[in-house]
């Protein structure tokens, strides 16, 4: 029982000595098994060495097969691990592997252990990362309809000027379809600008012009909508009252009110 | 009469369970109608599925055309419909499939169906959405002088630097003509870059050097301008308004009207 | 003396009638004259359209050339006109045809009349435009010493790794010499990606990585100098103080204290 | 005694008359050097100018080995100045020349110089661009957290979308191994879009607008980071120090010292 309970603060906790070692330790094989996906897929490496590579990614999918078994026998509701997030990930871990015995490349999907060096703020100074991810994510949450708004005007934009060119440019010039004048029209209001499909007609390049300027104007916008949105949360971070005058927007680390010196919390 | 009513309901509000059903199955016919231009215009299914898709296409310009028809007569002052923004666009929704059995390829112009998608807004919690549009168009028309002059100076410099870049480099390296300079430097100011004509001479990549860095700094102009400007706007998200010279733009802060002097609320 | 002061008027003021109908009059042959640059770059145009082209350049700098004249005549203090930002502007605005008799292609020169488009200013209303744009060159001007730091970091950044590049990629992969390396370095971390120079080797494609993600992250620093700046800018505009409770945060707009409602002067 | 004094102070300081005439050569000297290996790095150029470029070359390495040396034997603490930041670039800025007798090609790390370029803010007034600096630096530093997380979901985002886009349109279409998907996703979330690499097929071409549209999006992001906090230190630019707990990070409206509640000034 007692063995038992000490694997679980190993595996799952990261206070102990015992946890932090475990938990390098697993990132550091997280981190080898996805070097090790990204040499395989290279031609020449992967000729040179597919035995080793091969061998190594049994080993590590063993290891994470072990670890997540553990995982599942140790805790005291398995069900709520094995559909959480984080048990959802580790099973995701391991399967491509095995599916690679059935479906040719599919082991390729193991890169999605990536996901799995989100344990890294477990060993950081949690707090102070879920703090500015929890942050970051009510800034996006609280802006949710002005950017829903602005995608909307984006995507439209980018219909009716994606159709326009196809119209304008023609199959000739490399716009083969709306969809084509779709993706070139994104390419361009991003600012990515490929260069693959490029307005080669008078008309085309001003129309093309106006674009970017938009589109190189508008990201003004997500930008301002964030910006203040992360202001707004900033300030409004910390609840707390002074309960000698009443004051309210105390930074995050304060400790006395800074307009009477009052003890505050 | 009652009859009448209630269709107007279903129609034109959203409110009742008839209204929003009817409001989420026209929205679907719309992205329908999208799709279905998308998909015409590429070749290879074209060919294939002409007859299908020339049907599908005439069946929704029907469902479209009883639904415009039935809007004009339904509501109590058409006149105002048809020339309201909503009446305008559910006509361009209609004509360019007719307009198609006389002009060839006119019929991509359907894709100006994609503003109906705005209805969606309709569906959404209302109020919010129009808030967020609302606030947004209120700070850019807010920003407006500082968006025209910022403007102003980027088409001034791009129309010199083009020039300069025309008398540099010459046809001899794809600046064809002064125009084709004012294209290149668009596209390199707001750092699409296509790279379908590039400066080839040390001049002229010396010259394009400084474009690149000036065009990547003052992107910060408008995004200043528009933060700034939103950051204003959330403040005086207050809605109180003066009873006396019912002024409505009132700081959080506020407490007599700034305009007139009044005790606000 | 009354015909010259009421010349003077319509020349240099845009209040009265006469004025604004010179002021339009001038704009409108202002960019009738860089359209007529552009098209005469274009060769099929120039080519075709050569006598009519010449004869309209000339007769537009004849009317430049009167209009310069009286400016020179009419005005109190010649000298100061002559040396003026706009007197100067006006006087290059003619040079470029006349200095085309003698250098072949100069008169391409004559786009710098693009900046006497400025004007246009004078005839909207004239004091939103010009606080706008004094309020942007503000907000810039005290940003100063930040834009400096952050551009010679990105200097001396773009110097590094532009040397790197070369002594990685080498001439073989297009990077032909340490300028070239240095250009290769501008157009990636501006995020303007032309293409015509892009690393080939891994070691060379992790390191432009590597920049690119700098590029785009730092991209933030002179958008927050300048927002900042600008809501600072904005904040303080006011001077006034109110004369009953010393409260100094006024809008631009306020007419009365929105703390204590006493009227501001 | 006195004469070392002396040199000390031209050599270390920048106030007196000697001391500024001595920055300003340096930076001279400097700047002539690293045009130097620019040069030397043009085919052209270094053909037919070797000899010049190469005397020139230790002349300058000579005149740094002398101004090394010197500061060495005349600071106080040499050991100091050695291990110092600046100490290290002395050095660092004299080997590449030596390095070249030996290695090949190595000289041209004498760009590693441009960073003693630094020493320009000793010319200029230092404290405001000292402070500006310092302020940039600490609003970067304060967003440490948010920046990582930041950071770490986009490399995240990268290393699935370039194994993704290597599983649907593989090496036939230039995607020849997951470090080039990942390769390309960086180009592409960066906005820079070089197009040596872009998707062939319609899955790959639509993925690939979703990353575009992502990463034009959350560039809003950093900047709403580094923009909030330039905010925020822009206004406790305060430079009060708590005389209890010598904290010095005060607001600007703040009386007690809201870390030990001691009254301040």
């Amino acid at each position: 029982m007692l063995a038992k309970q000490k694997l679980y603060e190993v595996i799952f906790e990261a206070d102990s000595r015992g946890g932090k070692i475990f938990d390098i330790s697993l990132l550091l094989i997280i981190l080898a098994s996805i070097i090790l996906v990204m040499l395989e897929s290279v031609p020449a490496i992967s000729k040179e060495y597919r035995h080793v590579l091969n061998v190594l990614e049994w080993v590590i999918t063993g290891i994470f097969t072990v670890e997540y078994s553990l995982r599942v026998l140790i805790v005291v509701k398995p069900q709520k691990y094995i559909f959480s997030f984080y048990g959802i990930i580790d099973l995701l871990a391991v399967l491509p592997t095995y599916l690679s015995l059935f479906v040719v490349g599919s082991h390729s999907l193991m890169v999605i252990r990536a996901i799995r060096l989100l344990r890294v703020f477990r060993i950081l100074k949690l707090n102070r990362y879920t703090l500015a991810g929890r942050n970051l994510a009510r800034a996006l949450r609280n802006s949710r309809e002005k950017i829903f708004v602005f995608l909307f005007s984006v995507i439209n934009m980018v219909l009716i000027v994606g159709t326009l060119m196809y119209l304008i440019e023609g199959p000739e010039n490399g716009f083969k379809s709306i969809p084509t004048g779709i993706y070139w029209a994104i390419v361009t209001m991003t600012t990515v600008g490929y260069g693959d499909i490029s307005p080669q007609t008078a008309t085309g390049q001003f129309l093309a012009s106006m674009v970017m300027i938009v589109g190189y104007a508008i990201i003004a916008v997500p930008t301002g909508i964030v910006t203040s949105e992360m202001i707004r949360t900033s300030r409004s971070n910390n609840t707390q009252v002074c309960p000698e005058c009443l004051y309210d927007q105390h930074d995050d680390d304060a400790v006395y009110c800074k307009k009477c010196g009052h003890k505050i919390n």
